[in-house]
């Protein structure tokens, strides 16, 4: 870790630098295996699964059969703490629910926003040792109250042609349509342009490696959306001496061991502070399971001391971490002149975990300075706002000869037209 | 134009064919100009637009004494439809204005969005033989409202290094902070990395041609965020026996004369209705002085009857038109079961140019089968939703042993100890 103490100006931009990202140099291998998919289907996918995940597979759906076995593969403890957790996720996403009101901007002229479910959406969900049925959640539940009527799951399955037990129970739980054994370029591709199998979706969602984000990054460029740009994951600890050196070495590790590219970051105001989670961090690492990629990713890791909460909040808002945990005294005050963040963690505890898992906020979150610009997936992510209007012959009225006046000087005089046709026939009625 | 009668299903795909796009033909071309802006600045931008817009500038700063002039140059009418146009976006988009409600998950769990402004933006309106001031109004009318603080205009100087006084005149109405003269992939650049004279900024808007498109798709893919993906304009009727044939064409006709890649259907459940708005697009076509171009844009029209308003709008929901008129009678139960479109525009008396200039809402919209997965611009392309989450005692207890089993299962035992040594401290306090 990097102790650093009163940064000049001149140095954030050095100091606050993230992993290049560099996604368009892996495009043309990227771009073959989408092709491949898009011409071949199923048969591609079954053959880039033998490839690339081992596994020799007579389908890619995952049965009613092999989802109900997948119940009884599940401990107790673990099923309640995913229903917990999808409880929560529901009741916040549940809340974000958004109803048009009908807007009268001029006498006759109405205007308003209604709120539709995009019908078809594709999670991708990640393989690797750890299940990530948390992610499952975080997606398939936003889907479901958005009302999305086919939610397609894409995973990759191990060398024997499973999928984790937990990951078809929370897939289940949360209301996922279809699921299919698919990783990699492949998954991305076959729910993209759709197979004999996977049916073709609007919009895909979910994590994944440098293949997988140029995967989305490409076939985004005209087919269909995708959730957001993706880049390592990243936490800030916003602390002044008020903060507890075990918590904020905890936050720190929790974001380190993701990967050894993941970003951990200390602003404190305060020099004890620095000093003692530097030594709390190294205390707790020695402990961790995954201590070898926790190292690895710290050495990347700053604890930066600044003068005050002033020039905190300024280093803060121009890094814009994804996660932003504040624990400082009157933590609420200084969660008000947050500008740019993915999700704000406020006070001694409310650690980043409980937001990664069980309170109900979202964990797909924007990295690498996105927050700049885009917000975290929510249930927005999930619907289109289609705006409507009504126009009655007050309104006509008393627009047309703006729009007339508008339209003729962008020299666009059918535009004009259509309101001037509109006009004659309601004085000549 | 085509007439189509009763075409089966196995036609749809065909019949709903659009224009092929593809702007990944241009990326090395659009890529190297990017790179020299991005390396080069000022310099690179002022030498491109002598290239291209073959125009020698001495700064590319639009003065506040341009502005003040452009005031004076603008007569009165149009300078009061710009105003009436002004305040009905403004007043159907400050509408728009999210406010976050705290959620309390479970006790002591407390959950929230907040609705930032997106600190810069930049907005790119294209030249041409037309001023586009409308667009400068749907665009920087809702960048204020959101509380962006810097909102940026490039837009292409004319042959004497003049912009359009309608342009300046808008722009200055509506709040832009400041204008640049450029145009194309050069502006776009500087707008993405900024330069000695243009700031960086966080998120681009704005139409413009393949070139335009195309780099705000490369710069999209790591640095800055973009409104969305761009494709020729297009609107859909639908409208049954109780329609007026003039309206119908006047309305074909006004997206027909955009370019000569746009698209205007027709779908209608009366054989009656579909020969006289034939008939009546050869009238009002002999009298537009952009004839040519809507005549070739009309090659491409399609004016089909189906059986039934049933399968107008399975028709309707598949082919996702950005602009949908439905002059039908029960109008408003026929727009309940649109799912998929940009804006709708209901009734006789609605024409797509209201929507397009003064109503109030936005005419920025998803093209090309988009808006299936996209919304058109509001006030939320402009903000971000951050989350914020703040947890008492009692709510860590309530969901800390579900995180805690959670975190364990994906093998990410530091997120556990986050909890742990909370729940701990809890116990010994």
């Amino acid at each position: 870790m990097k102790l650093i103490k009163y940064p000049s100006k001149e140095q954030w931009t050095e100091l606050l630098k993230r992993p290049a990202l560099n996604t368009e140099s892996l495009f043309d291998t990227v771009r073959s295996i989408i092709n491949k998919v898009r011409t071949e289907g199923d048969k591609a996918v079954l053959e880039y699964e033998a490839a690339f995940d081992k596994v020799t597979l007579s389908a890619l759906a995952v049965t009613p059969e092999e989802v109900q076995a997948a119940g009884t593969l599940v401990n107790d403890e673990l099923k309640a703490a995913i229903s917990l957790a999808k409880q929560n996720i529901e009741t916040f996403h549940s809340s974000q629910r958004f109803v048009g009101k009908k807007v009268e901007t001029m006498n006759g002229v109405t205007c308003w926003q209604k709120s539709v479910g995009i019908e078809k959406v594709g999670l991708y969900i990640p393989g690797g040792t750890a299940p990530l049925f948390s992610t499952v959640l975080m997606l398939a539940v936003p889907a479901k109250i958005a009302g999305c009527k086919e939610i397609v799951l894409c995973t990759p399955p191990d060398k024997n042609g499973n999928i984790h037990p937990a990951i078809l129970f929370a897939a289940q739980l949360a209301g996922v349509s279809k699921i299919f054994k698919a990783g990699g370029v492949q998954a991305i591709a076959a729910m993209a342009y759709g197979t004999e199998s996977v049916p073709k979706v609007y919009k895909i969602f979910g994590p994944g490696n440098q293949y997988v984000t140029a995967a989305k990054q490409l076939v985004s460029l005209r087919d269909v959306a995708i959730d957001m740009p993706a880049g390592p994951s990243e936490v800030e600890v916003l602390a002044d001496a008020s903060a507890n050196p075990v918590f904020v070495a905890a936050d720190l590790l929790s974001q380190a061991e993701h990967g050894i590219d993941s970003q951990a970051i200390l602003i404190t105001t305060s020099e004890k502070l620095q000093t003692e989670v530097m030594e709390e961090v190294e205390r707790q690492l020695a402990e961790l399971p995954r201590r070898e990629i926790a190292a690895k990713s710290l050495e990347n890791s700053k604890l930066i001391l600044v003068k005050d909460l002033d020039e905190a909040l300024e280093l803060t808002n121009a890094y814009a971490p994804e996660h932003l945990i504040i624990e400082t005294e009157n933590y609420m005050e200084v969660a008000e002149r947050v500008i740019n963040a993915g999700s704000v963690f406020l006070g001694s505890l409310t650690p980043e975990s409980a937001g990664d898992y069980a309170s109900g906020t979202n964990h797909t979150l924007p990295t690498n300075g996105y927050a700049k610009a885009y917000s975290g997936v929510s249930l927005d992510s999930f619907i289109r706002k289609i705006t409507f209007q009504e126009i009655l012959p007050e309104g006509i009225k008393a627009i047309g000869p703006a729009i007339e006046e508008m339209a003729a000087n962008e020299q666009l005089d059918a535009h004009k037209n259509a309101v001037t046709v509109r006009l004659k026939a309601i004085q000549n009625s």
